[in-house]
């Protein structure tokens, strides 16, 4: 992509760092998961927070999605202002924002994440309206939640749960986040197996006495890689709508499904190591990072064309080498160091498209269009 | 601190991840570096890349502060409106953002960064008002700027600026970035040493033909640690204003010189590893780590006691040991993990202030002030 080509169009919007969006492969994607949930006759409830947009929650609206998840409260209001009436915050309760999760449960049905008596009891002491709680259960990823074992524990939770008037409890939640670090395929199934199992088998220790108790799941990788979820009831993927390197790392999708592209201009080339310096730095792509197959290095992105008015192929062989605050290093091949000029825009493919869109703050689409973020 | 303490004060601000900002140290590390740069009657032109803050900006103006760097045109803009008319954007120029140089240059003196042909005949040939203009040099950093040692390519630059009707050529700007991988201070001196040898030859070798030639040099770690920098015209130092834990850790400050710490809400506690779970993740502390002295691994900032309304000390056995996106893992000491309660607030000394304060967007100071960013 070369000045000239960029004349009169996409190019003249491009000139500091821009998150492009695909809206047709975005719209590919929110649809491949929507079809797989119904053919699984799974409740879909996609996470929102990897786009955080009112614009691209449109775009679920229009496959039918009528659910969401979100990850804080500030994400909870900013969709409750659009419309959303049926949204999980999960993540475990902060205690300490009872007035707008009052506020929030007054006007749609909310459903939260508890993993101890303490907040049990908080909520049980303020709540005004009735809210939908899940506890949190760690089935093996080692972040938070109870552990799946400590059926003593949960059950605790559970009574104390159905002893409050504005608590109604439906069951599970747990999220495998240790799928994000398989390496391949094979180890996303291994993860799945592992979580399928445990909270079945917690599951079938309480259903006589809870036969309300429900699943919800949720991890793209595992959302994207398994064939058959039907063992849950609600699956709550987020990031697919956009993908990412790191998906096609470990095999959730191929490149081709990556929605986001970063566009930045690039500022100075350097002969030694092949070296183009752009306008794109930690502020604008955040620091995630990779190992690089062949330099056994950290790397924040792969180059792509954008020739075509769309993401094209990432050339493995020109990536991001290093990022400072506002800096990036492409270290790239000859071909394309020759192909770019000081001015010239040049794509990168984000490692982590949630973090990368977090401090975008905004997208533009390839027909020019600007979509907003919360 | 616990809620209880919390009542009535500062802590019914703090409901969600919240950035605290003390001012008096803020003010003065403000204050020394001024009178640092006085002493040895250097222009101080401090980087705002750190704060990106107006009312933080009027801090500097008390001390007398007149010239600023910024390292992006949208922090120039941002501060322009504010007051400040004599700003340098100390980042390579990037000739697609002509339109709102042209627009800044007519209403401040504003210094720009070049480093190659293209940029010079670009600004050259579209420029509609006076820019003044340094050359970047790269004196070991290595990140970008043209070798202090290819002296004909850099004459080759000042001859194309000194042509042009519209560019000031003023001398040279350097940012050894390289002194941020120092270990200790010996090594800050080091690069330190490195840096002045090698501007000062560059310097001799062009200044009978261009006496004009000024040096601008610029980073945190040594302009706190060197003692006397008079043989440099300004520096451009940032993020004293706040230090951090990195600065710390390679001995550009001590502890007690750090002006922000984040303040989290607990939302769970797993006696297990003694972990405390936070709302706070890499969405507000940023991803940058240090290694742990101890135990070898990364981690994402020390836990601090907020109890008497300022920052205390940290405490080098509880840390943050792991990010995602919302959640941040502490592990603590008994004595922490017995002290704090869910729903409580915790402290914790960011890695990279820079980092945190971009994302976190606001500053709460002890005194319960609001203070904006950009």
């Amino acid at each position: 992509m070369t000045n000239d080509e960029l004349e009169g169009g996409l190019g003249k919007l491009i000139l500091s760092p821009t998150l492009l969006l695909n809206e047709e492969i975005c719209r590919k994607n929110i649809k491949a998961m929507q079809e797989k949930a119904k053919a699984s006759d799974l409740c879909l409830r996609p996470h929102f927070k990897t786009h955080v947009s009112k614009e691209i929650g449109d775009l679920f609206k229009e496959v039918g999605t009528s659910k969401i998840t979100v990850s804080s409260l500030d994400m909870a209001c900013y969709f409750e202002e659009d419309g959303w009436d049926d949204i999980t915050l999960a993540f475990p309760v902060n205690i300490r924002e009872i007035e707008r999760i009052n506020h929030l449960a007054s006007r749609i049905k909310l459903h939260l994440v508890v993993e101890n008596i303490e907040a049990i009891q908080y909520l049980s002491g303020h709540l005004k309206n009735s809210v939908f709680i899940r506890i949190k259960i760690d089935a093996g990823y080692g972040r938070t939640g109870v552990r799946y074992s400590e059926i003593e524990k949960i059950e605790e939770l559970i009574i104390a749960i159905k002893k409050s008037n504005h608590l109604i409890f439906e069951g599970f939640l747990s999220h495998a986040g240790n799928s994000y670090e398989a390496q391949e395929k094979e180890e996303i199934n291994t993860v799945h197996i592992e979580l399928k199992e445990r909270l079945l088998s917690l599951k079938k220790q309480l259903k006589e006495k809870y036969p309300e108790i429900s699943l919800s799941i949720g991890d793209t990788p595992i959302c994207s890689v398994v064939e058959d979820l039907s063992w849950a009831d609600e699956i709550r993927p987020g990031n697919y709508v956009f993908y990412d390197v790191m998906q096609a790392f470990i095999g959730s999708c191929e490149y081709e499904d990556i929605a986001v592209a970063m566009a930045c201009p690039i500022v100075a080339k350097h002969e030694e190591g092949n070296r183009l310096i752009i306008h794109g730095g930690a502020v604008h792509f955040a620091r995630d990072f990779l190992i690089h197959p062949s330099t056994g290095k950290p790397f924040y992105g792969w180059v792509v064309s954008l020739d075509e008015g769309c993401i094209g192929e990432p050339d493995f062989w020109s990536h991001v080498s290093k990022l400072s605050q506002e800096h990036g290093t492409l270290s790239v091949t000859d071909e394309v160091f020759e192909k770019y000029r000081v001015g010239d825009i040049i794509g990168v493919l984000p490692i982590h498209s949630c973090m990368t869109a977090n401090l975008m703050g905004e997208y533009l689409t390839f027909k020019g269009k600007r979509i907003s973020r919360m």
